[in-house]
């Protein structure tokens, strides 16, 4: 079994300040990468600014990166970044911003205009990246990974290339301005890394410890969750912790069928990408109860619950309303039989008949 | 709070030879540092050697480590691997090679006759360094410490810097061929990173989890590490798995009275480390529960001990005979208090009193 995760961690109150310099050294010039919005309403990109002024330290600011980021817009980011001569990239946001940086870290240090070295089984280095997220979801600040939109495939895939954050800098204070519906949607994200790592052919004794603990970090936050009621500094410090060891977890396994089944319904149906994993996790765990997979009933216990229906009442609740129609069933189907690195992760055989039964679950 | 553990961990069978290209490709010429025989008779140093050969790395045998190595060895190794031009550190062993490997990679990067920087807050870099154990204890495959002995304070001291290994190689196999008094010991040594990590004023929700999981995997081989009946191959996995969770905890926490005591024995009485280290663990529990820490009674249970007089008692089999005198006594107190940065760890206020009492119960 490996354990490779090189990023230095500060999950603290003021971690961009206080770790500032550090932050700064990573390069000359940095390419501040975010979404439209959540940088500057959660303060983490005035922080960021103000780490890198104390340091004398350049920067530039791309603040383009739509949801579920395209190729399109990481090769636009990119040629700015190489026209500004900047050498290391800051993400700050949920997983779009900082996945879009790992892939905008490659292409400002790999001139191709087409974008099509993302997708290439071959070795290319990055910058260095450093990661703040302001959602609880997407473990990206610690993962080496980068899910784009591919516009030419219909789909969202990973780009080939594995680009680990150099630092993570983790503050609850950022996801305050958040929406209820974004905490919730991304909370269930992370729920997704630590059941899809936990159930996958690649666990070790390393990823089980990870998961485990993060469903136990997760599961105290349930209540909040399902009621929606205010969230405390602890409630958001136990959701970063765990969505932060899920993305370790998921850093050596990959997830499974329930991310694999999202992309569909996020590209065709524009569901948020947490809702989306959302909908198939009672069908994945029904499917890991049938198989008789080791761990199932600690995990159903870890998480608080007596039984699956319990599991599948509570998820429905965070959800709301989603529809997913024969049509998207059917190709939902397809596109995943043709993904076999994805069904390779299932900890039992999975065909046509299992990823029915899965989707069935969640209509 | 933080974690940082950037090591390259490779846990399997023939993790040597498996990860040997990348193992090589640390640089040119590998300073390989060894003792007097355990690399050889485990077979370790010709996996190592193998591994440099099929890459066509050159390589530089440095195999005269003392236990407990000295200042004075880390210098004379270094002066050899700088004057035949090594790039990179592999140390194999024990915690002796394998923390003196840190020190070395320093030393033949920065050029000093006296070792006085090896102990000075300057900035300096060290070569890269891999580490391979052949015992189940220090956890310095993933640790940045390298604990010498420095004959001008007669006792051991952790150098100034931190050098954190690039790869570490852990194969059960090459546990097999040390003494059942080795693997105990270096075992306890082990369960004293894990209970004084856990007991610690720098603990956090990382290093609980690495330590409570440390001491789960830890206590499934009570049994056979109190009866020294046959190991399996799945005890020496455990017990590498728990050695380095605790490395990593330790890397974070540091360690605390146990080992701060331990190192006058050492020095002045020639007991083994890991021995030396378990003489004081049921004195510090007994403080721990003494002063109301919390966790106290699920560490217990989680070692599988109803209380702590069994837990006294399964050490006190393990570690066999040993005497502290008087005068010890008095000198280890007197060294202890002038040690604040040990002193710091501990999660309640400790003084002469407190270091009295943890002797007394040792005795």
């Amino acid at each position: 079994m490996e354990f490779y995760i090189p990023a230095k961690i500060y999950h603290e109150d003021g971690a961009v300040l206080k770790h500032g310099k550090e932050l700064a050294s990573l390069g000359r010039k940095a390419f501040i990468v975010t979404g439209k919005s959540s940088a500057v309403k959660t303060g983490a990109l005035d922080d960021v600014i103000k780490a890198l002024e104390d340091s004398d330290t350049g920067y530039i600011l791309y603040d383009k990166i739509e949801e579920n980021p395209s190729v399109e817009t990481v090769m636009e980011a990119a040629d700015t970044g190489r026209d500004q001569g900047a050498d290391f990239v800051i993400g700050i946001g949920g997983g779009s911003p900082m996945d879009a940086a790992k892939a905008i870290a490659l292409m400002v240090q790999n001139r191709d205009t087409s974008g099509e070295i993302l997708y290439q089984d071959i070795k290319i280095k990055a910058l260095p990246v450093a990661e703040i997220p302001t959602t609880c979801g997407t473990g990206s600040e610690v993962t080496p990974y980068s899910i784009l939109t591919r516009n030419d495939k219909k789909t969202k895939q990973s780009i080939r290339h594995k680009v680990y954050p150099a630092i993570a800098c983790i503050d609850a204070k950022y996801l305050k301005h958040a929406p209820v519906s974004v905490i919730r949607n991304t909370a269930i994200d992370a729920l997704g890394h630590l059941l899809e790592s936990y159930f996958n052919k690649k666990a070790t004794d390393y990823t089980r410890m990870l998961c485990q603990h993060g469903l136990m970090a997760w599961a105290k936050n349930r209540t909040v969750l399902s009621c929606g009621t205010e969230f405390t500094d602890e409630n958001y410090n136990q959701l970063l912790f765990a969505s932060t060891l899920a993305g370790m977890a998921i850093s050596h396994t990959g997830t499974s069928i329930p991310h694999g089944l999202s992309y569909y319904m996020t590209y065709n149906k524009n569901i948020p990408h947490g809702k989306a994993v959302g909908m198939f996790l009672p069908g994945y765990l029904a499917l890991i109860e049938k198989n008789l997979v080791p761990g199932y009933s600690d995990v159903i216990a870890g998480m608080g619950f007596n039984n699956l229906e319990e599991f599948k009442a509570f998820i429905g609740h965070c959800l709301g309303e989603y529809c997913i129609t024969d049509e998207d069933a059917g190709k939902m189907v397809q596109e995943m039989l043709g993904n076999p690195q994805k069904l390779s992760s299932v900890p039992f055989e999975t065909g046509e008949e299992e990823l029915q039964d899965i989707i069935k679950y969640a209509r």
